[in-house]
């Protein structure tokens, strides 16, 4: 199980924020789908829809995700979303940690199963293992 | 040139707020669309979606916006959202007034087009006048 | 233990949807968010932000959620979002499932803390129990 | 009437995009007032809350915006988002071009004003020239 990582920066914006001045949580999904994508834009050489098309993808839709707020974060904060993803048979995991200033802010853990369209059922999604060709351009 | 309308009730909710504790106006433009989504529907009794499939429309997006935001409306304000589409050649228009116990907060026009998949190039799409069977709803 | 609960109706919108045509799942929160207030609005017959002012409370900010996405919404779907709210000695739980048409679509959990400003620290909160008086008027 | 501009480079991300798989238009909002912040960013060499604080500032809200959406952007597109700030007297407007690969895609207009809180009336704002000690760090 070895895990592939990644490193973002990313500056908390005003649309990021609510009335208490912190990050409004939801928007923490956003940075960390945007992460998860980054992951594999990365290991791939490719934009998530030329993934999808490459290798007839539907997505990687989210079946779990669990989060610890530990430190508020404010507009105009710069922190760092460290991302690290785990294959696992038939869905991968991905672990995010949020820091700024090396603090922990924000701890994420993600699950994820990759679809696509069932054949069957068109408009239907079915989970299916990550390709082969995917993991190997993970493993590099 | 009739216009249809409709008023719909909207409570600002925290999701909506930005640090001033004020909604960020990009807001707004989801309460405009769903406003304008709701002028549809309740005109063809059915959802956007059945919309789309029954009339084989790709959607109306949005061509133009002009807005101007005259007050400030804050989490737990229960708003009016009060919008007229006026239908024309190859486009339509709405106009919206947000007001709040009367008083005009936000006014915004917008012009939309309705849209087909370009049958000779799919994954394109083309304007089209607004099909005559909807604009019957409309009128009906 | 007794929890206090709130069932709200929720029309999934365009902007809540993705390019699979699906709920981003960020939304989700959102609307968690946004039920978990309409908990408190109805025990205590006051908009949030009454309710931090009369009780000198600077927000509920989360401390940790867990959710899983059992099957997925799409835009016009009609869900139900049922909340289940549970007070701890120094925090609460809120449980949310939505579903459709009487299937679970998704499950999510949430505790948050229940804040006030540092009057040693402005600008800094500090986690206290929920006010004597809140709890009577859930309580009823 | 000098215009002070800036340019930078966005991913159009999955959380910016709709059923139609192009961006949702209150997202460009979200772009155009992240661009606008990178402006006094750049030019006074703080944050906007640092801005704010230095300033004795409560923003700069729109009152008024304009856009055009010409060609759609979609998941993955790299666009350039080049804005350029003319301060008025009492006012200032920002022009905000979205291109891709030199194609416009979004022009937006916005005009917006410098607040202060009323010292006759806490938690009211009113406008007030942009201070000449922000001018002057534009200028130079």
């Amino acid at each position: 199980m070895t895990a592939f990582s990644n490193i973002s920066k990313v500056r908390i914006r005003w649309a990021d924020c609510d009335p208490a001045g912190i990050v409004f949580y939801p928007r923490y999904f956003e940075i960390f789908d945007t992460a998860t994508a980054a992951l594999f834009e990365r290991a791939l050489g490719m934009t998530m829809l030329q993934m999808f098309k490459t290798y007839h993808s539907a997505g990687y839709p989210l079946a779990r995700t669990r989060a610890r707020f530990i430190r508020p974060t404010r507009c105009g904060d710069d922190v760092t979303v460290e991302s690290a993803l785990t294959f696992g048979r038939a869905s991968f995991e991905v672990a995010h940690h949020i820091t700024r200033d090396g603090l922990t802010c924000v701890e994420c853990s993600e699950t994820r199963v990759w679809v696509i369209e069932d054949p069957a059922a068109p408009g239907r999604y079915k989970a299916q293992p990550v390709p082969e060709a995917v993991l190997a351009r993970f493993r590099g």
